[in-house]
């Protein structure tokens, strides 16, 4: 049977999140749903991480394997015709049957979007945590990069997980520069409107790629730097928890709704056969 | 009683428009209801413009006179602690008593938002209108310009109204490249991954600024752009449908998801007593 690469895009806000649960609807399990009625039969869907309740994905990964015949482009169509609306397969490939969405990705990319003003967008809503108030954006971003390299993530953990290390390395940890303007809203923006017709200015963005990551790491990460940004922490802190390796250190964790993951990338060619 | 002008934006997803109606929820109707609670009276709440069910808003313009002595910032807070997260308002300001934001306004820019890709995005699915394959944006674009001016617009208007004159004038009538690229996301991106980190390429924004807009004005007239941008129609067609002054002759009505009320714009000070 030939195995296929599906990359997916949700808005989890109405959902468990990715992983099949005993309660609640999962982004997998819809999907799982979607190809046994198009497969006749049980066509197990493995993903390439689990996103947590109400997170958002951009390209997330999964694999699978069916017995019908069917090119990348119908089972795109098919999977997309039996989902919501909030949830989409962007593309799929086939690839060799050894491939593993989670086991075999090089790296992850995660976004985790902070909303900075005293009102809330209406249009980010679902997608940024709000957080009013001055916050020293270039402290978080001298604290985020403080996370970059190979580190004990201990500290970045929910509480009450078991892995086996919790070693992992992060290649990038960013906060991208405020003002988020599109090059369409620049070309034609009339200067005195810019707070309305730019509103985007008020957002935040965090972006970190890494090996992999602890359950619940980024938004520990975004809740520490939030810390620093308010100024109840100095920038050196994050050092501090890394070697410390005690979650009761670190930030609150930040709440599921800001945050999307971006990519998975995989090494060379995933090509069937090959 | 001090007048107030207040700046609203709102996800018009769940409501039947601006406007107060017999049947649902209207954006007018829910401040109204939050002013008599804080105002123990009834307050009438003039609204810029009406936007139809569905419609949404970056920056509508509404005003009221109150007799509870509120400044700006405690008026803001209190309407916000009364609407759903869809609406809000953004800022408020005391205005003189003869400010009307209606009749008072000078321009009005509305956007519009399409999404060209086989695969609709879900974080715009709220947005903008899911228009599937080739379009020719520069012809569109070369229709788009000749939109402004001084036209009547009796073509572009829904069938059934009835208005003093049809007559318009467009200051500026443009779609923006392609690739919304937002800074942030050019700094950190990695080349060979922008279909996913880019979505936002799939997006296509029409703008349009004008002196006032007629009913469906700008949803019939990105209909009739997106036919030109289809091929059905060449760029030239634009200038005979305006001609032509007959509904029937313009393309269909964009949906009403696609559409933001971005800015109203007043002439000079509005400051109280100026």
């Amino acid at each position: 049977m030939p195995t296929f690469k599906i990359t997916v895009a949700y808005d989890g806000s109405d959902y468990v999140g990715w992983q099949r649960q005993a309660n609640g609807v999962a982004i997998q399990a819809l999907i799982e749903d979607a190809l046994r009625d198009l497969d006749g039969r049980d066509v197990p869907v493995a993903g390439a991480g689990r996103t947590d309740a109400g997170v958002h994905a951009l390209g997330q990964v999964a694999a699978f394997s069916i017995a019908r015949p069917l090119g990348p482009d119908a089972i795109v169509r098919a999977i997309n015709a039996s989902m919501p609306p909030a949830i989409r397969v962007l593309a799929a490939e086939e690839v060799a049957p050894a491939f593993h969405p989670r086991f075999g990705a090089r790296q992850k990319t995660y976004r985790y979007q902070l909303w900075n003003a005293d009102v809330m967008s209406p249009f980010e809503r679902a997608y940024a945590w709000h957080v009013p108030g001055p916050l020293d954006v270039e402290a978080m971003r001298a604290a985020a990069r403080l996370l970059e390299g190979r580190h004990d993530f201990a500290a970045f953990q929910a509480t009450g997980s078991s892995v086996s290390t919790t070693e992992r390395e992060i290649f990038a940890s960013r906060i991208a520069d405020r003002g988020l303007r599109t090059a369409a809203e620049s070309a034609i923006e009339l200067p005195t409107q810019s707070a309305i017709r730019n509103p985007q200015s008020a957002l935040l963005s965090y972006e970190v790629t890494g090996s992999g990551f602890l359950r619940h790491m980024v938004r520990i990460i975004v809740g520490s730097l939030v810390e620093v940004g308010r100024g109840r922490q100095p920038v050196d802190w994050i050092g501090a928890v890394i070697a410390g390796c005690d979650r009761t250190r670190a930030g609150p964790t930040a709440p599921p709704h800001g945050l999307f993951l971006v990519t998975v990338d995989y090494p060379g060619s995933l090509a069937a056969g090959s």
